[in-house]
């Protein structure tokens, strides 16, 4: 099966509609770029490198649809929607880096008249998600080395297809080492309060007839502790130079269990993900949101009215907790300050 | 507010229906024994302290409702009724003791007529009841002196009033506190599978305007990193000799997070809970709840059809992460397995 989260077609962005599933699969047709601040904003769509090609799109979209034939009009709104799209969403940096690829892009292209920028720029936002599945196909294969044979391995929310362009990235390294009848089986932590684990990590796993089970994210250390997991991989939303790691909330905690009963703790990240701009994790914004997702599940409401709730959708994890970062040039190990800039220097050539 | 989590009138036991909570608060009505058994195997009434009083009503029905003369077989129904209740949940310790309260007491009694042991059952029934409320009291007086004032505590599951005959174990300790103007506030993990937290602690603090917070069970680790929790009180479900716990699943994470942390975690239990005739945690029977728990929420499915769960009800926390036990006669310290057996032959004096 190729789960298709997103593609581009006659000018049109599909973007399955995570929300629904795993009860429906639709996608959501987006003309323009405001629909696409819509989908990224409502979690329709979501993952870190998911959100960052949908965004490359939202680009695209928002040059295309321009009728002005005003270049210097045209690339001022360009700008406006990099600047919307770009605050979607706080914690995950490809949405920035994606828009990023996609601005260096035009200042390379700018003299060119409006059409060829517009078409261009489609084209540039389709190659970063063409290159997205190839990234999280290398990073699979490099990860895949970490995996034991009969390895029962634990993993949080949705680093998945879904959460990508295609295949994933703690996934990925999941799906390539049953591909390569390494006899594996997972634990899939539930991931409160969208659910992205028992809703679409679920959903991936059974298609592919890959073993599992579900449990809620409060049972993680049960089985940790009796040593019925070999090791834990997730993916992330930021990982800073010093190698802290923002991700799904529940991340930190599974490190920390990892940790204090010696078993590996392993994220899967592009080179995209890794932002050497900020130095450690405390600069990292963590996203709050709505009280819905907590008060209610699946618009039933489960707590007592006129609560108050915290809901952050990312912790951080500090570096000394991960054991590797697996990316798509090699797994990097400690010390992550020093080699994290030597692998990312390595990608630029 | 006076929560009645059960009570005993005209030969009728009344149960708070939990799984009702926080939307509706009713009563079921059980006029024998089977009755108190199904409440307690669907979780209508929860809580290990609860579940005992609730059995050991269970007991006095099981001899209220029989019609017969025969003493022989009078006794051995009430047998047979007292082996029906003790199955039907497996990790609560003070199910089998309340019940062998009775049991003990039966013996002393047996020689009296059937009808004068049908009303001193029910009056044994009801003075454990009794007794239940005043114990948590005296912990709550105990554990408060752990509180620091402006302490901002992290609970798990539901340890108050709805988990006993009242006032709670935990959050009687938490109640205490407040009484006494010290200016705390809490942090309510929901809770999975069950969502007692979301459901009933989070009603029971509102209902006493003691200031909390909602979360996600996966973000008590983000709160307790970022020192944003003073410390962890829990209730407990069976305490071995050497002081490891069974606790509602999620609460091993919580202690080990406080530890790496740098916080103290306590357990509130009366000692009727702690269970001197086992070594260890690992001799402690984990209960295994239906896959329906987990795959859907308030009757809403939210997984994949046709896949595989895990779904243990409680964790063993190891003694060594536990900074304290408080229970009706004083706080208890390590090493317990020296200063359990101390404090329980003081109050069997």
């Amino acid at each position: 099966m190729r789960i298709q989260t997103l593609y581009y077609h006659n000018h049109i962005l599909y973007v399955l509609d995570q929300l629904k599933l795993p009860h429906q699969k639709k996608y959501i047709v987006c003309r323009n770029w405001q629909q696409v601040v819509q989908v990224i904003k409502k979690m329709n769509i979501r993952g870190a490198p998911a959100i960052g090609v949908a965004a490359a799109f939202g680009i695209a979209l928002g040059a295309w649809r321009q009728n002005t034939k005003n270049k210097q009009r045209f690339l001022s709104q360009i700008d406006t929607v990099a600047g919307k799209l770009t605050a979607t969403r706080p914690t995950a940096v490809n949405l920035s880096w994606a828009i990023g690829q996609l601005l260096d892009y035009l200042e390379k292209i700018k003299a060119q008249d409006i059409n060829s920028i517009k078409t261009w720029l489609e084209k540039k936002a389709q190659q970063i998600l063409n290159e997205d599945v190839l990234i999280n196909k290398k990073m699979a294969v490099h990860g895949e080395k970490l995996i034991p044979r009969n390895a029962r391995i634990l993993t949080h929310c949705n680093a998945g297809a879904l959460a990508t362009a295609g295949y994933g990235t703690a996934l990925g390294v999941i799906r390539e080492a049953h591909k390569r009848g390494k006899k594996i089986s997972v634990l899939v932590d539930e991931t409160r309060p969208y659910l992205q684990g028992a809703r679409l990590t679920a959903w991936e796993l059974k298609e592919e007839n890959i073993p599992f089970h579900l449990i809620s994210d409060n049972m993680a250390g049960h089985f940790i502790s009796r040593r019925e997991v070999d090791c834990v991989i997730t993916g992330a939303d930021r990982v800073a130079a010093n190698g802290d790691t923002a991700n799904k909330i529940g991340t930190y905690t599974l490190a920390v269990l990892a940790k204090e009963n010696n078993i590996p703790f392993y994220i899967a990240a592009p080179l995209s993900t890794i932002d050497l701009k900020i130095k450690s994790g405390a600069e990292i914004p963590i996203e709050e949101r709505s009280a819905d997702e907590l008060t209610g599940i699946a618009g039933k409401r489960i707590a007592p009215e006129g609560i108050k709730v915290k809901n952050p959708a990312f912790d951080v994890t500090p570096a000394k907790y991960i054991t590797a970062i697996i990316t798509e040039k090699g797994i990097i190990r400690k010390p992550y300050q020093k080699n994290l800039p030597i692998c990312a220097e390595k990608a630029a050539k």
